[in-house]
């Protein structure tokens, strides 16, 4: 059993852009010949999740309105609001997420940090209608995701 | 360490059933003899998910009036939407999914496409209201879950 | 390759109290001296989240805020109804999820029982802003989370 990582880096563009990272996680497997195990991939960003699901423009749009309306992006948050706010408050790291950010903390709740697919006869197991993206739950910034092989 | 994989197929009869798979993941450990280690159940569908929870009849009742509020299945998705859509439409692919179920896309990212649950001293650690749960997310069809043991 | 495992238990005070537990996960790796692999951190509950966020208090109680609203506690839940429910009623069970948690069950839905983070050259690869959170979503019991390390 061996053990292998890759991080990613990419910048986002817009609030609930749907980045597809598939091709990179294909490769990554490819590239370390492996036969039978695990990928995992992970968001080290609070308002950046990873899922798997399929690719297809209207349904990206159905999703961002959905979201937008679920949870506003507008809306009074304490999180947002410097006035009462003591915690964490280095809003200007470059490269990382902003502080007023409320609404892409609480969609990032709903949607998770991670996903785990398996590897077998050297295939990703995706299904037919299956993409790995990286979702931007903030406004446009640069990202990471990290990849870890379990297999041999 | 030792990598087993296994995957079952069932059909589901209707939006949003709860199709209870324990009992087929605690066969896998036992026929496999795994003291030590992970399972993971995996979803290759896009709307199909993979859940772990209580099972009693009210509480699926509920989370379907509640899930069927929060993402009506026959509200406007543009993803439906046969005068605009482009990408992916082979809607008769028998034993996969359709093509017109926006709902339930949306829906799938608030749910997960798989679990990952330890194994300690041969005993999958389900809590004791826990069962392992793939919930249709779409129409009745035919549907697999990928299981994948990691362990010794 | 190996494999640990350690159960921490702890207390919650009330619900929708975000537990942290990172300093628990750091600590369970620095024992076994962990220099690659993943944990996974598992909740045996079905109304206690595994979650990775900011720590920051304005943004829990925003978080609550908005899921009071989209599942309110104080709703008719069939799952609640004592006239009409005949499956799993020991609502006595010491230490364990009372009955009438109809709420908490479809939040726990939305947010997940695990998290699986990645452990690099010793170190568990949480981004800068996130934190390891269990996540009471029902009232104040005893309550124990599973955490296992596959790693070398």
């Amino acid at each position: 059993m061996k053990i292998f990582n890759k991080t990613i880096e990419f910048k986002t563009t817009k609030y609930l852009e749907f980045v597809d990272i598939t091709e990179e996680v294909k490769k990554f497997i490819i590239d370390n010949q492996i036969v039978n195990g695990q990928v995992l991939i992970y968001s080290p960003h609070t308002t950046l999740a990873i899922r798997v699901n399929e690719k297809e423009k209207g349904f990206t749009e159905d999703f961002k309105d959905f979201m937008t309306k679920l949870i506003p992006p507008k809306k009074y948050y304490r999180h947002n609001d410097l006035k009462i706010r003591t915690e964490n408050l280095q809003c200007d790291l470059v490269g990382d997420t902003d502080c007023l950010n409320g609404h892409s903390h609480c969609t990032h709740f709903l949607m998770g940090a991670s996903e785990n697919i398996p590897i077998i006869e050297g295939k990703l197991m995706l299904g037919i209608w299956q993409w790995v993206f990286a979702i931007e739950l903030d406004s446009a910034r640069k990202r990471r995701v990290i990849m870890q092989i379990m297999g041999e």
